[in-house]
């Protein structure tokens, strides 16, 4: 397949605009996962979101929320809501299987800690979406509803890719390098890695200390509140505050300055990515938004030289915290591991706990510099990826404009305000720590500024 | 069973010692296994410690390991020692309950990081000791080898009453109350609750932000080597420095200025208890050591103060961090839940996350008001338990002693250097966050000159 196989563009699907509609019962949580399924049998085929489905049940769930709306009594505002979990996250009604052979069929048999969640809140769990291999590299097949010989990104693979074709309103995913914000850009779809910690992922497979859960979702509104309602319920990572905000999105804020940060993928962005890029921010010029830049500013020439190692440290410190679980899993059968992953195994080892500390400590002074913008500037705005999707499914992309805030454990949030190639591209927003809401706001604002619609 | 049922004294099964003839084949660790099986054979129909037990496959491993030494090349200082693995903690070749009925024969297929970084160390895994209800409280049978009729301490209860009666080195527990020290107080050995985050709990099913994984063992020795052993191959938690220090025990050192902590612990201890601590310190004092009292110095008082209210703080965290996996249990079969479980749901359900972040913020005020003595003293004893054991397996005993250093998330040592009622009684050694080495070269001071001896 070497071009286009689409019989329709792809459609995201919102669903707290729809929810407006479920008190007067003009329509209803089961008819619109109907429609989910319906956008299911004529995508799933083709783009390869899924490892498991629930289909029965959710039909079963989504009925449940159809009464309580009908009522006035929805368990919250996502009730009814379908979505899609990383199949890095445990489910006590399907399999985990990590995008691993070593865990083909693995059940747990509890929820992890957002899933549970997101049950209480009456979500409806549509299915498992694709991983690469323990939510790193190794791709696992899925493709971008926006161009079938396209990456959808990843890790978030399918969450990505079914939220993009409308399959599910959100999908849950997580992010240590750039797992969230990447697949979201390729797929045309909202993507949102709060800061670390904000929300539990007590059952999740990714024990990195820089990985946290997002949510991929069809609008900004829709991502927002599928964090806040699970953090609401079972809080952040043990000892962590946990994601703190309105219980509904918060409402569009216009900022004073932006910092337009160019980080080291500027290198290897396309030129529609860049041009696009600072189109976007000259119409901010012009609506009265300070613009700061390297060239402008010291404090973010500053910032630009302390996140440039951004990706190296990363990896050195993921190399690191993989040792475990990757010397089990060595242990079980190392032929079921990808040759990315025995080549990690192999960096690790090489590795002394001394080695380890430093490199926490150099990530420690990184975040204190970004962390001084806090009093230049209301937040940051640069590419969520050098372009479009790529060509092929062999890899998931390049995750350098992602990298940065993932180290620095930030909000980071992907809007589809950008195009290249006629292809979706995200516009990245980021924040301070523990500082989500706020960031939720100056993107609202620029999702008016810009032309997008939000529901 | 009303009084003590017990054929002989239990008895420690110190490794290191043993091991220094096992590459003259004097001893050999197959020989050293067999010790303790015949130990087992003895003990474990009376105090049941073990949920699961792994022989054949630990004899496998001794004779590995007895060859290994002949030859000069053990893996580590612990190839061959026999070990337990708190039934919390996965294990690939076992189950891991957890406690709790919900997980009767759960099996993840992996080992946690702590049980991976063993094995490659070369120590033998025995068995997976007794814990209480998913760590909490619930008792599940096990007695103390010291007094059948007496519990041995929870919620590391197997680990505690196993490493006591020597049928096994070291066992691995885990302390967010008191669940390491406590049970290492009344079943007569060592204890040791390292600095939060010091030791990987990758794969460890206690998900509490002031929880760590810690050792019980036969001596302050053994049991460092455990913690150092696992922390140089899979370090600590993803974020967390990891415990650091040397690779052998740390060498005795004579602390100038110590603080004699008396906490709220004071109004419930036995007279012996308190005589027996009044005692050492005395001793202390005598061999020129300063020791400083709320009395003596106001900082002291301050600290006193601000761990006062350590118990219902701790209480009040937990309450929250356990919604999750609580909740998913309670879904699941709520019937299979302990009273005291159901009730830790009722009150975590009533907390919101602005109580949390409250609890959190006031654990950091008292966390700095402690982390202030660092340059007043030290360290800090005091007791380990109001006294002994006490009778009755339907609870494992007050842990009003322990709880304020798992607050503090420090490092503390339970020296078994005390009596009560002609039982074991733990003498409490606590230092500073992240500098466990030098808590331990005072505990091995103190193991000197109090009499105790250690290998």
């Amino acid at each position: 397949m070497s071009a286009r196989d689409i019989e329709q563009m792809p459609q995201t699907r919102p669903f707290l605009a729809a929810a407006a509609r479920f008190r007067s019962g003009a329509d209803t949580p089961r008819a619109f996962l109907e429609r989910c399924l319906t956008a299911s049998a004529a995508w799933e085929p083709k783009i390869g979101a899924f490892v498991h489905t629930s289909f029965d049940a959710a039909r079963v769930a989504a009925d449940a929320a159809s009464v309580r709306w009908k009522g006035g009594k929805p368990l919250s505002a996502i009730d009814g809501m379908p979505v899609g979990i990383k199949d890095i996250i445990e489910t006590a009604d399907m399999p985990t299987e990590m995008g691993s052979p070593l865990f083909k069929d693995w059940r747990s048999g509890w929820d992890a800690a957002a899933v549970a969640a997101l049950r209480e809140a009456g979500a409806v769990i549509v299915a498992k979406t694709v991983t690469t291999e323990f939510a790193a590299t190794e791709p696992r097949g899925t493709r971008n509803p926006w161009d079938l010989a396209r990456t959808p990104g990843g890790s978030s693979s399918g969450s990505a890719a079914a939220v993009g074709a409308g399959l599910i309103s959100a999908g849950l995913g997580t992010q240590v390098i750039g797992s969230v914000v990447r697949p979201a850009s390729y797929c045309g779809c909202v993507g949102f890695k709060p800061s670390v910690g904000a929300i539990n992922r007590g059952g999740s497979h990714d024990y990195l200390s820089q990985s946290c859960t997002g949510v991929l979702a069809a609008t900004l509104g829709d991502a927002w509140q599928v964090a806040i309602e699970i953090a609401a319920r079972v809080g952040g990572d043990p000892g962590f505050a946990g994601l703190s905000g309105p219980m509904q999105s918060p409402a569009a804020a216009k900022p004073r300055r932006l910092a337009l940060l160019e980080t080291v993928g500027w290198n290897v962005a396309s030129n529609a990515a860049k041009e696009g890029l600072q189109v976007a921010v000259a119409r901010l010029a012009s609506a009265g938004i300070e613009i700061i830049t390297r060239r402008s500013h010291p404090a973010i020439d500053a910032v630009e030289e302390a996140i440039a190692g951004a990706f190296p440290l990363s990896t050195r410190i993921n190399d690191w915290e993989w040792r475990w679980p990757l010397n089990s899993c060595h242990e079980r059968d190392a032929g079921k591991l990808s040759r990315a992953m025995l080549e990690r195994i192999a960096r690790g080892q090489a590795m002394r706990p001394a080695d380890y500390r430093e490199a926490l400590a150099e990530r420690a002074r990184i975040r204190a510099v970004y962390a001084g913008l806090s009093s230049i500037c209301d937040g940051c705005v640069t590419l969520t990826a050098p372009g479009a999707a790529p060509l092929g499914i062999e890899s998931t992309g390049n995750p350098i404009f992602a990298v940065p805030f993932s180290l620095l454990g930030v909000p980071a949030i992907s809007l589809p305000l950008l195009q290249d190639q006629s292809l979706p591209l995200g516009l990245q927003v980021t924040g301070f720590s523990e500082s989500d809401a706020d960031t939720f706001a100056i993107a609202a604002w620029l999702m008016q500024e810009l032309g997008g619609v939000d529901g």
